[in-house]
C-alpha cells in the first residue's frame, strides 16, 4: 500500500481545544492532515451530511481513508489513543499507560465541563453576566480540577509521570486557555510551569485563533 | 512472583455503575478482588485518607497491590482499559479498539453526566420535584445519548462492532438503571434487546443493590 492511500481530514473548529488535540498530536507524529473547518455555532456540525458521519453531531470528527474505505472516528481522546498507539506518547508498559488513561478520562469528566464550558459560555456566547451564578458553579468545580492537576504535577514533570504523553495534549488543549473563561492560575505554579514544559516539546504548534463569531 | 502477592482492592459504592463496571469485569475476568465499600452520601470519599489515595476525591479506586507497592488508579474507565489489555475485552486490532475507545469517552462525557446524573439526584437526592427543571433539561440530553446508542445497536450487536468489549460494560452501567432517573427505553428497541444480550455474556453479576440511605 502507497502512503498516498491512507489519508486523515480532521473536521473541527478552529479555537476548540477539543480540536486542537488531534492536531497537535499529528503535527508532533509527522502526520500529513487535512483541516476541515466546521462552525458550529452556525450548525455546521448538526447537518444531516455531518450527523451521517456522526450521530453524537460534535466535533472533531477523524475521518480515515485507507485504499478504498473511509472511517469516522468521534471523541478527541480516541483519537489521541488511536494516533498514539505504538508511539512515546502512548505509554506500552502497562502501569504509566492506565495513568495516562485515568488523566484523559479525568479530563473528559472533571475538566473540561468546567474548565472548557465556562470559557464557551463568556468567550462565544457572552453569557458572563447572563449567566453569572451557573458560571460561578461551574468554576468552583474548574478549579478543583485544577487543584487536582497541581498535586500530580508538583510531583511529576508530565501527568502520567516522567514523559510528556497524550495525556498532556488532552488537558494542556483548554488549560492554556482558562483565562479565557476568568480562570486565574496564580494559585497552580506547577500547572504554570507544565504549560511552558508542553509547549517546549519538539513539533509543538500552538492552537490556531478561533474564525468563528459569537 | 506467586500470585498472592498481586492483589486488587476496589474501593466503591453498591448500586453506583461507575464502581459496578471494574467488578463486573474482573469477575468476568475471573480476577478475585475485595470490595471496600464507602458511602459517598457520607462524605467517604472525602476523607483526609481517601483524598490522598484519590486527590479527586471519587468512587470507584482501584487499588493494586503488587509486591510491596501499592498503587491506585481512579477513573472507572481507566480501569476497564488497564485490566482488559491482553484479553479479547478490548480488542488488540486498531480500529475495533478505536470504537471501543470512542463509545467509552461517549460513556464519560455524553451519557454518564445525564443518565446518571439524574437518577442520582431522583433516586439519593429525591430531588424529582425541587430541581424539575434542571432534570428537564438534563434528560433531554440523556435521551439524545440514547438516540446515538440505538443507531449503532440497529447496525451491530455491540457498541464497537461484532463482539462484547469494555464498551459494553461501561454503557450497560447506568442504561439498564436509566428507569431509576424515570427514563423510558420505550423508543429504544435495539438499546433493550442490547440489554439483554450484555446480561447473556459469560461471567454476567447484575449489580449489587444500594445499601447507602439517601
Amino acid at each position: 500500500m502507497s502512503p498516498q492511500d491512507y489519508r486523515l481530514t480532521l473536521h473541527g473548529m478552529s479555537g476548540s481545544g477539543n480540536c486542537y488535540k488531534p492536531a497537535l498530536l499529528m503535527r508532533q507524529l509527522g502526520l500529513p492532515y487535512q483541516w476541515v473547518e466546521v462552525d458550529i455555532l452556525k450548525g455546521g456540525s448538526r447537518t444531516p451530511d455531518f450527523l451521517a458521519r456522526n450521530p453524537n453531531g460534535k466535533v472533531p470528527l477523524l475521518e480515515i481513508t485507507d485504499g478504498g474505505d473511509s472511517r469516522a472516528l468521534a471523541e478527541s481522546n480516541a483519537m489521541l489513543c488511536y494516533l498514539a498507539e505504538g508511539t512515546l506518547y502512548l505509554p506500552e508498559d502497562r502501569w504509566p499507560r492506565a495513568q495516562a488513561m485515568q488523566w484523559l478520562f479525568f479530563e473528559q469528566y472533571s475538566h473540561e465541563p468546567y474548565v472548557a464550558t465556562v470559557r464557551f459560555w463568556v468567550k462565544y456566547m457572552n453569557k458572563r453576566q447572563e449567566w453569572q451564578d451557573k458560571i460561578a458553579e461551574a468554576t468552583k468545580k474548574g478549579y478543583a480540577a485544577l487543584g487536582v492537576m497541581e498535586q500530580q504535577l508538583s510531583r511529576t514533570p508530565f501527568l502520567a509521570g516522567p514523559r510528556y504523553t497524550i495525556a498532556d495534549i488532552a488537558l494542556y488543549a483548554y488549560t492554556h486557555v482558562a483565562h479565557e473563561g476568568d480562570y486565574s492560575l496564580e494559585r497552580f505554579p506547577a500547572v504554570r510551569d507544565w504549560l511552558a514544559r508542553v509547549e517546549d516539546q519538539p513539533g509543538f504548534v500552538p492552537m490556531p485563533e478561533a474564525t468563528a463569531s459569537a
